[in-house]
């Protein structure tokens, strides 16, 4: 027992007792022996005469209460009824009598069903009376109910012979004299005649006194501390799900649907969740709760890999299939336990152009319609929470136009019945201007101006709206022109949900309270006289907090082998930082423990999503990456050594289907070779993913390969996943292996404390191999105010295009010789990053001609969905 | 068994016989009595040498396939491990094998466990041979594991003494001699010399051989009926939830929070849902499966009732608080098995001015917090199938203005590897232009114009995008201002989300293919030539009913006396028709069965809310109500009897708290009257519910109920579940039950076939008092228009201010004299109804001042939200 705490001191085992009255010696007993052997003991009292419905009321309270691990039940026999019974979990149930722990015990599973303690009590003592067991006769006199017959099993299993009788039993006698013990079972102390007992048989009475002094509880300890070890480390007993895998490979939908995932609680419980940390979302997930950080704080983490691409091609790299393999490779393949955790994708994009992004061939996320569509709702919850503010800035503005001082102050801090006074948000904001005073009386009439006056600039609201719909109508658009809003108008537009700042803050926040105060923090807009204007001003922030408490939750899935997936977050990578939360890598570092692997995917080029993985999420997170996974394809390759342009519709150069050595060898020594010495810049090992396409040679791959390690990777193997799922990616999860258990030197590239000028130099230099960097005016501009308010020494978040290393879409390979102008220079001051804007960013995507949704349809009978992919 | 089906006759029981290898006889034999007794049998055969996981994953299938009834493993002994016993569902288990099963055997509690076939048969045998049994030994030769557990157990309970023994004990000889009957148990058929064994003794062998013939799956059939049996009417084992009230009343999100639900799992199974019927999300909600209604087909419905209020006054009525209340007396104090149907609440007044629309005080729908905030997601993914075609249709729009018709059809139809062909949507819009042709190369250049071209004239486009947040300077704005749009800007506007058509479609379907074809059906606008142009014909239909369809399935809650409660669709009552989905009132009639009650509510006064749930809801379902609950206040009467006006903030009018007879009266014999009497013109009996308030007297309160008992209410009752709970409203439902009892002769108002003025003018007359309608030019060249295309035989949806039976807000009482101007005529063609305009409706509320989120609030450590109402 105490070695176990030594290993988890934040566990107190805490054993409930419910018992009917109040007054009794036993639980008196009882509790001073928990207190000796370090057990936590509540009592909980209900009347002596209790109905069934409150017992079973007060035991589903007892059932959700994550800090009670155990449950005795001290109720008179009549009252453990079959609902009572059942109405207790298996696993609290500390004395083994509910029917599943009954059948687990009579079925012989004793390491997995908890023993009725009085059972086992009984056994050691007959054990230390006269062992061996074998072959003696047992009598259970007065026993009714689980304690009797699990006692019966226990005997027999020791291969003792069971009698059973009663007090009244006519042939009580010829059992006592042939017996070797003897087990009095409802205590009753009826004079047994001496002569009729054996010599030297044992008596156990199994009334609890003080006299008999059955350590009733210390078995309990035993399921106490098994409770504990199911927290310590420990490989999965993962089911894998069989993978055949079919040529030609059928569509992505097809292959998802072929698959019928584990019931997502089955598992939670094989990747060692409790229930009560789940939050199932229908079959197929289930949402995961922070406390799991909690409960397994003092457990090392997993190795953390991350996965980024060589610079995006129409051509496709294939980051999330590399993904997904991989973590199916780790667990169905290599039996370690492994964890994948992606980013939520955005609904816009899915009926646009791009279609799902939950993997593909036999590397998906199943159910992919579910990871595609609405998943648990947390990118709803966003734009729930992005509109909130963006109708409090606008309602505010109409409000401040249109009454005085006096007027919004007596609306703002309203009488309610003859008292005012301000809300904790309110108090919030007095303080941060200056103003001390908690009684809205006391106010001056400056102060009062001070207090009600937002005074929000139109002009300088940074703040969008936004809607999870490819929607290119709404980017520039005119609000406020109903004759109700009185003139108010003014030009904004809508982002995709997905750029919300709030996304950002839900992939870096690393605890509810954390979320809340970045939530707080988030600028909207400037103030007349310059000063920022924050969703704390706006009296919002605590909604918005209330709108985003379930989205901090991450969502468990399964790959197609049935290996576990965080989706958890999705902020894009241009203008965001492009990562899958802190929170999500969290968790799946402390669930696959010290020897697992959590593998999480960066956003578009490793120019991009892995430097802001490195510098913005790892800075946040405190996590530090073993591992880098590079993913490229030798078509892709091809196009950054040269290749001809590709575009939709017309059919594939010849130089992209047939083999060509001098343009692949061309892609690997610019552009690869240049993403390779980046995971380099932040000392860390990269591997690096060839994800073959079915035109590539042999030669072809070999090249990759080879070049690939001249040029300083662990490691570089190609890789199957999507024709063949885990099963084709083996050799990917072996090098990864491998190269985690290097040395690992990470480092950030700069010091957060550097001016922003030089931090954003630095990245431009270092990273992208431009020789300087030229600010415009306004972005010097804002530089200066940012330094002003304090947000100098906050991380960058470049928001460049992902097409080239450089800031020119066109300029593909390894670039050098170049300029990176900043045109302007914002901030994010919730989410916690500056980001300079290299060029102009599209947020908010549009529709093609024929976007997806053409070809997706529901048959309402089966309720299959066709056409995603 | 006969019977039974014959009681339900879609149920065809199916008996899953898992096994390892195929060729088997006595699979063959059991096949055959199966078939002989009525029993579908299916083999799923694995390989001889199958892995546990290989087992285990066909069991998951199996578990989830709700045309299984039961599985039986024909496996090894060696392949019954465990993991594989747990990983089939207790309730499956017909050879009772499971943990739970056989714990629930050996505990006694066999109504409840399936007992081994093969041990109840062997009892059976006993029982034929030589009854009675009681006090007989039968020894047990050679068996282990559950099968003999079980028999054991079964032995003992009859009052026979079971003994044990194996084929090499050396007591063989002894025991047998002793035995009144001997089982073997493996069917090793060792030869026990005759000298050995009593005169008259039974020998049983558990062998199933054609020779011994045991009956084995006789037994599963009483496994299969109990699970028919399940599906039957019953009077339900509801746990009610104890409540306390306190008094003062706390806040609703206090009493909320003070009472712990059950799992919905455990609501779900008290009220007769399988499990394969529910997606929980979360611990406290679910979506229950319309699977259930086919289940369930032959089930006769409760009785249904509808609560609907007098003409709504700023004091309040209390339509959900008397719904919840109502329920939870039928349910938790008159133990009628009962249903509460609510419509889900809109977020956006949630955070404005309203707060939530769970109930209040001590008739609430717990968690509130769950129930005001994202739900399920339903208005999360009507907003998301809304804005998808609002895009769709500015998308369309741009890339008409821009491409020829040749540029148009090749992105329309593109080549795919060489080949065009239509996708199935496009094939349906070309048979709706008259072109029957499916080779795309077939069309002639007139018809790929026809087809191309939706030509929407921008002036006539109806579909607005819709946000869940009270966003007024969203009402009306002019959309594609960016360069990217070409200048193909316009004026468009956002309502709230619950506003939008498919929240009306949501409501009225029956079906998912019902509301697929709503969908597809929904007219977005006009062409230039007058022709209308609908989802389907921009493509985007199967895409909504793809991201529409986990919302069809209606949410599970419960009240805080634990009754069941659907939460499904929320249109409002003013410009849609207010009430609840048909779905969850068709599911929960006949989870009720029989003899329970279904309560559920219409938006505002009866004139609005109560007329369109019977002209449209009633006529959309075919279900035909049994009773309707009126809700009136004291003080909402007092204002329609002429009580003065009250504004927001100032004190509350003497007349209001002071008691005053003649104002009560005035009210109760103009605006209660009339609505008994519009209740009255539809056939069906009026209960009046007096909502009382702490500072309404007793007399005025016996007026209320008099006057209402002249006007020809079945009964009147005062109720007082705000500060009671349920026990607050027995008297409410006693005279709810009493009603239902009475004959009913329900009646539509009109014939859908009259003309559409002659519709309106029924309803204006009929139901409002008018003398006559006025129709202005626009209404009456719409009508012209409706007619034209075949939407003349549609029901009508009035769109009127709800805030007095006429068309005039401040008109209180029952006024008359007045002619009803019907301003403009609009039609909701996928939802199914034509909706005139009595004025100007708002589809978009505004954030006051000081809007409710300022005192919304969460606890970052307890997780506890404060300031919800």
């Amino acid at each position: 027992m105490v070695s176990l705490q030594g290993r988890n001191p934040a566990i107190q085992p805490l054993l409930a007792i419910l018992q009917a009255g109040e007054d009794d010696d036993v639980l008196q007993i009882n509790k001073k022996m928990a207190g000796k052997i370090g057990l936590n003991v509540t009592h909980i009292c209900l009347t002596k005469g209790c109905s069934e419905d409150e017992i079973v009321e007060e035991l589903l309270k007892l059932n959700d209460d994550p800090r009670v691990h155990g449950v005795f039940l001290h109720l008179p026999s009549t009252s453990l009824t079959s609902r009572v019974l059942n109405a207790l979990k298996p696993e609290k149930d500390v004395d083994g009598i509910t029917d599943l722990n009954m059948g687990r015990l009579v079925r012989g599973d004793l390491s997995n069903s908890f023993v009725p303690p009085i059972a086992s009590a009984v056994l050691d003592l007959l054990e230390k009376h006269d062992a061996p067991l074998e072959g003696k006769t047992v009598l259970l006199v007065g026993g009714e109910g689980p304690l009797c017959l699990a006692l019966q099993c226990l005997i027999e299993r020791s291969g003792m012979v069971a009698l059973k009788s009663h007090w009244n039993s006519n042939v009580l006698q010829r059992q006592v004299m042939q017996a070797d013990a003897m087990v009095l079972l409802d205590g009753v102390n009826v004079d047994v005649p001496p002569s009729w007992i054996r010599p030297g048989a044992a008596i156990i009475c199994c009334e609890p006194t003080l006299e008999t002094g059955i350590p009733e509880y210390i078995p309990n300890l035993h399921d106490c501390s098994r409770w504990l070890r199911e927290q310590q480390y420990r490989p999965w007993r993962l089911h894998s799900l069989k993978l055949q895998p079919l040529t030609p490979v059928p569509s992505d939908i097809e292959i998802s649907r072929a698959q019928t995932p584990k019931p997502v609680t089955q598992l939670a419980e094989e990747i060692g969740l409790l229930p009560e940390e789940l939050e199932a979302y229908g079959r197929n997930k289930a949402k995961v709760r922070l406390s799991l950080l909690d409960r397994l704080h003092s457990q090392p983490d997993g190795k953390y890999v991350l996965v980024a691409g060589i610079t995006p091609t129409p051509l496709g790299e294939g980051k999330s299939t590399v993904t997904i393999g991989l973590v199916q490779a780790m667990s169905a393949h290599l039996k370690h336990n492994s964890f994948a955790c992606l980013r939520q994708p955005s609904q816009g994009p899915t009926f646009g152009v791009k279609g799902g992004a939950a993997g593909g061939g036999y590397a998906q996320v199943i159910p992919m319609e579910e990871f595609n569509l609405h998943l648990t709702g947390d990118i709803h919850a966003i734009t729930a929470a992005n509109n909130l503010v963006a109708a409090a800035i606008d309602a505010r503005m109409l409000h401040e136009a249109t009454q005085s001082d006096k007027a919004l102050f007596n609306r703002l801090v309203p009488s309610v019945n003859g008292v005012r006074s301000f809300s904790p948000i309110q108090i919030s904001r007095l303080r941060r201007l200056g103003i001390f005073k908690t009684d809205p009386a006391a106010l001056s009439m400056q102060e009062i101006s001070t207090f009600v006056r937002l005074d929000l600039d139109p002009s300088k609201i940074t703040w969008q709206r936004v809607v999870d719909t490819n929607d290119r109508f709404l980017r520039k658009i005119t609000v406020g022109q109903a004759s109700t809003e009185k003139g108010q108008i003014r030009e904004t537009g809508f982002d995709i949900a997905v750029a919300s700042e709030i996304m950002a803050i839900l992939a870096l926040a690393d605890s509810l309270e954390d979320m809340k105060n970045r939530l707080a923090r988030m600028v909207v807009g400037t103030s007349r006289s310059g000063q920022p204007v924050t969703a704390e001003d706006l009296g919002v922030s605590g909604a918005l907090a209330v709108l985003m408490k379930d989205a901090i939750k991450p969502t468990l899935m399964q790959t197609l082998e049935g290996s576990p997936v965080f989706v958890h977050a999705g902020p894009f990578a241009n203008i965001a930082h492009g990562n899958s939360s802190v929170l999500a890598d969290k968790l799946a570092l402390k669930l696959v423990g010290r020897d697992g692997f959590v593998v999480t995917e960066a956003g578009f080029g490793a120019d991009i999503g892995m430097e802001k993985f490195f510098n913005i999420k790892c800075r946040a997170s405190g996590l530090r990456p073993n591992v880098v996974v590079l993913v490229a394809t030798v078509r892709a390759l091809k196009m950054h050594g040269g290749g001809p342009n590709v575009s939709a519709g017309a059919p594939l150069p010849r130089e992209y289907i047939d083999e060509n050595l001098s343009l692949v060898a061309g892609g690997c020594r610019s552009n690869l070779k240049k993403q390779i010495q980046i995971a380099h810049l932040f000392g860390v090992p990269v591997v690096v993913a060839l994800n073959v396409f079915k035109t590539d040679t042999q030669a072809e791959i070999d090249l990759v390969c080879q070049i690939a390690k001249e040029c300083g990777a662990s490691d570089a193997v190609p890789c199957h996943h999507w024709a063949q799922g885990g099963r084709g990616s083996v050799e990917l999860a072996k090098a990864v292996d491998e190269a985690a258990n290097r040395p690992s030197n990470f480092q950030f590239l700069y010091n957060t404390e550097m001016p922003i000028v030089e931090k954003i130099r630095t990245i431009a230099r270092k990273v992208y191999g431009a020789d300087d960097v030229e600010l415009s005016p306004e972005a010097k501009s804002k530089i200066d105010y940012y330094n002003q308010q304090g947000y100098g020494s906050l991380p960058i978040c470049m928001a460049k295009t992902h097409l080239s290393l450089s800031h020119m879409p066109e300029k593909k390979g390894a670039p050098t010789g170049f300029v990176l102008p900043i045109r302007d220079v914002r901030a994010s001051v919730g989410a916690g990053f500056i980001y300079p804007l290299v060029g102009t960013m599209s947020t908010m995507p549009g529709l093609p001609t024929r976007p997806c949704f053409y070809d997706i349809d529901l048959d309402p009978v089966t309720e299959e969905i066709t056409g995603l992919f």
